[in-house]
């Protein structure tokens, strides 16, 4: 009989592998999730397991208020992370979190990137928000529960959408990004990291660098967001 | 029965397949086109789709006012560009773009790359220019046709010729690069992603460098492109 | 019959072949040793040999006194400061040196990591020391063995513990890193690299970075290596 | 019957075939030659021939005033450079060029390279020098000739031995190795691209980083390179 799961399982599994693949983790530095949200619960990579020891099966599931479904591992110690942000954000289906080299950099420096290009724009109207890092009383309570809230916060702040701009650092600790599925997450993890490379570089060689202007960020954020977008097969 | 299309198809896609193993794309972030003069047409990456599912078949022939002659899906996103650039540049059949990560920063910076060594001089004898960004009547307007023309007029404004220096920057975009064929385009491609990122360390460890001298920029250029050159086998 | 240091120069030979694999090594620059504290011994990486011809046979043993035990081979250069650590740290057995980029960078600077991040928590309190360069007469005279010295007395005058910290740079030298296994040794070899990557960085998007806040130190430390630690499979 | 430069070809074959296995090489930008002092001459690289397209066969036969004794390609531009240096150095038999991207950069800023720490004191008692730019007159005369000259020269002035030092930086331009060896002067272009990456990395951290203290100097260089040497199979 199949696993009521094994979709989700597989998913996850899926996108954890590519972390390594694209060279966004070192050893176990990163996690990612799938969401069902008719069943009320994600997938999630076990807690220090190496990614060449990694199979569907050993995919913790977990429901939305950080309860274990199933599973023998212990799920990531990030977990309750992922449990409050599909608690709260309805249209999201995957989450993916690194210490990518670049955008934990970033993280480090409590800098929001500055949107420089159209590589950004083609993906995020806004500077790459960094969320400050948490009050005392926040990390001694219930740490990986706050630092969800730290992110939600952060968005109301700003009044981002995260249906638009699906990826945040977090100030002295490192990247989370999110999507409409799992694989989608860890593409948004990969083109952070590019973004932050990049950044980093054109500070590099004139740090008065000005943002991209507004019409240009308008353009190609439409032209592969917009009704009318152009970009890929339909 | 052949399709007459069929030996650019396959030169494009060669040469499309060629930025993923040079390093010089993440994803999708970069397109080839080859034409063929003859036959007023030339043939592009298909948009948005992974190079590993990438065939000669797939590949969209374009004419050089941007109209679809063949193929069953949307060409890349920057076809215009492509097409304004062979419209006027009549000694031109292969044209890449990328978004590869030293070049798009200098792009980002808004910076001409200064020659500063024989590297850079063994391709040209002139800084990489980098064309403003465009106005915004521009950029609302027809975008990727006019990214051609901010390419042509900044080369003619500076008063450079395209089959000599076969390579720009786009201000707060990304590199195009040209040349008698869509591989020496995707050659030249990955020629400036070196001399973008040696320059960047360059200005890192001397912020005075000082350009290369004149007779060190005649010299190399000749030796590999003068009526006298003796770099390669004739 | 079999060897009786068959185990541990097994374990030295896989965790020393892990230094290139994990990018840390160019040509020989580089050791891994692995002691069994019953025999009062440990296997070392023979000098100069390249990785590719490394088998566990070519192993040396060597006493915590710097005595050659057994092996045909001469032991790599700093086996001394090996013995030294060896001695003086009784909760130690394995042991790691190498040349990585970033951390001798950092060595070569003459400066501590500043712990920035919680990558740089997860596996330390503080940050990451770097030793003085030695006075001329511990150079002039025996110099391996005086860089353990130099090791250990960093750790006394700082008030840190080698079983809390497993890892340090020796000022103008390079990184070495030690825990409970060769494994382990080497596994802190690409932390320290990765943290040395990302401090670096960081640096250089803001120069006036703050060091990570004692409570989040505190928090990551803990739920990797506290009682009641919750990272990974118990 | 076997044709009698067959060893020195296998050997200029070999070392050339390590410059893309090593990361120093784009394309063709760089090359290898191996002298036999016995008959006079030396092998090297056909000029603009991809690595992937070598064979020992295509190796080209020059001897010490660079003329061409043997091959049916054209020899590397830089061919003369070579010949020089074998003609008035007596004790080497490889020499390798790369514009391999850190120590190009070093070059391209016109700088010596500090010796900031041990991995550069291993293999070298000094900075490594870096020639200046030639004067206009040896650049539009026999520029590759006079190149070797501008290296010796820059060798004679600082009172170098080229024995000791085996790698030196030309000004605008990129390195230059050699050795006892083809495969030793390779060996020096991956040593020497490791060091100029470490010190600029070192620079970028520290700005007023230190040089090595002379005790550490003569230490490091004499336990590999001195008398009582015990780095290495004897």
């Amino acid at each position: 009989m199949q696993n009521k799961y094994e979709h989700i399982k597989q998913e996850a599994y899926e996108a954890n592998m590519q972390l390594p693949n694209l060279g966004l983790v070192l050893f176990t530095f990163g996690n990612v999730s799938a969401a069902d949200r008719n069943l009320g619960v994600f997938a999630i990579k076990p807690s220090g397991v190496p990614y060449e020891d990694l199979t569907p099966a050993k995919m913790v599931i977990v429901d939305f208020d950080s309860n274990l479904v199933e599973g023998s591992l212990r799920p990531s110690s990030d977990t309750k992370t992922h449990a409050v942000l599909y608690k709260h954000w309805d249209n999201i289906n995957g989450i993916a979190h690194t210490h990518s080299t670049y955008a934990t950099a970033w993280s480090q420096a409590q800098r929001d990137i500055p949107i420089f290009g159209t590589t950004h724009a083609d993906h995020n109207t806004v500077d790459i928000p960094c969320a400050p890092p948490m009050s005392d009383e926040m990390i001694q309570g219930n740490y990986e529960y706050e630092t969800g809230f730290q992110v939600m916060n952060c968005f109301k702040e700003k009044g981002l959408s995260y249906e638009e701009v699906e990826m945040i650092l977090v100030g002295n600790h490192a990247p989370f990004t999110w999507g409409k599925t799992a694989a989608k997450a860890v593409y948004n993890s990969a083109v952070l990291e590019n973004i932050a490379h990049m950044a980093y570089l054109t500070l590099s060689i004139n740090a008065d660098a000005e943002r991209l202007k507004d019409a240009l960020i308008k353009k190609h954020y439409e032209r592969k967001h917009g009704p009318g977008s152009y970009y890929g097969q339909q």
